[in-house]
């Protein structure tokens, strides 16, 4: 997420959760920790197989010191083409683009690239099912945005006169999920309800 | 592929067709190139949406010059965990590995990891469908070759009794897949007969 602006690896933060006196809540963890474990859980469940795509990496300039370790010694971050996670559950084409914002009033729109919605309208256009996951992390709460009620709001930020999504509208519009303490956020429980 | 053994990257190769006389020979692309070729236009034709991941590096140090710019100097090519690619096709869940081979008398086994194996198994377990792509650069022919008909290989393989799959076998078990010059390699023509 976000490197492009100067912002950390995620390797290098903490995946643990900081909170000892707390194991059941997710603060402290990011969204992406927290949906790399649910996607384990879920593989090693045998329930679903869900996975982030690699960061994309332009390589400029590689170093061939020995022919088993090839060092990168320039790369630059490229922006996605595509979202974050994709995978197959029941059969179905799974594809969705997970943020987290500290606002928290709105979520800006910002956070979504013009490609990678179009992307993901063409994912369900040919039977997969594309969503948002959307954490705002002052409150401690994760939505399951479905793409169709985005559409609207991305038709307004076209037309230069919306450029987020009212906390509100979200609370309404898109799904909490629960937090497990294995499952962590457990998406696909709401794609059952929704698509199922 | 085979970044950690010393090849260079696919984007410092050539990616125009070099024999101008025969432009409709693929010889001088690479798998790779023809690949991502046919994936855009399956994309622009709106027949399928399917794409490369990123090639998976560990990134180890980043500078950040300035914030809208940030370099990495140093990284390292890690192992794919999955396939390369991955998509949606006529609401299917599409996942495969490709591989080419200059040998002209068998397929090495050792161009597939036990990970991708278990993985492409795990995706076809959920209703997904995964193959192989294999192309024999010395004949100029790319087959697709079904998980399931690569299983007894495996077993052979993990019994210590198997290295490679003979090229005939590949020939009579496999697709081969025509080469166009727009389509490139359609391997979805293949996947219509197999699974529509």
């Amino acid at each position: 997420m976000n490197y492009p602006n100067g912002k950390k690896h995620a390797s290098t933060r903490s995946s643990a959760v900081t909170n000892s006196d707390n194991a059941y809540s997710n603060r402290g963890m990011t969204l992406e920790d927290d949906i790399n474990i649910t996607n384990s859980f879920y593989l090693d469940s045998n329930i679903a197989v869900i996975h982030k795509k690699p960061t994309p990496v332009q390589i400029v300039k590689v170093n061939y010191p020995r022919r088993s370790a090839a060092v990168i010694t320039e790369g630059y971050f490229k922006q996605a083409s595509t979202t974050d996670y994709n995978g197959v559950y029941r059969g179905k084409h799974i594809d969705f683009e997970a943020k987290e914002t500290k606002n928290k009033t709105r979520f800006p729109l910002a956070n979504i690239h013009d490609h990678q919605l179009n992307h993901m309208r063409a994912v369900e256009k040919h039977g997969g099912i594309s969503f948002l996951l959307i954490r705002f992390s002052q409150f401690d709460e994760t939505y399951l945005f479905p793409l169709e009620k985005l559409f609207p709001y991305w038709d307004d930020k076209l037309n230069g006169e919306r450029k987020s999504i009212p906390y509100q509208d979200i609370k309404n519009d898109g799904y909490l999920i629960p937090f497990h303490y294995q499952k962590r956020i457990d998406y696909l429980a709401i794609i059952d309800k929704l698509y199922f």
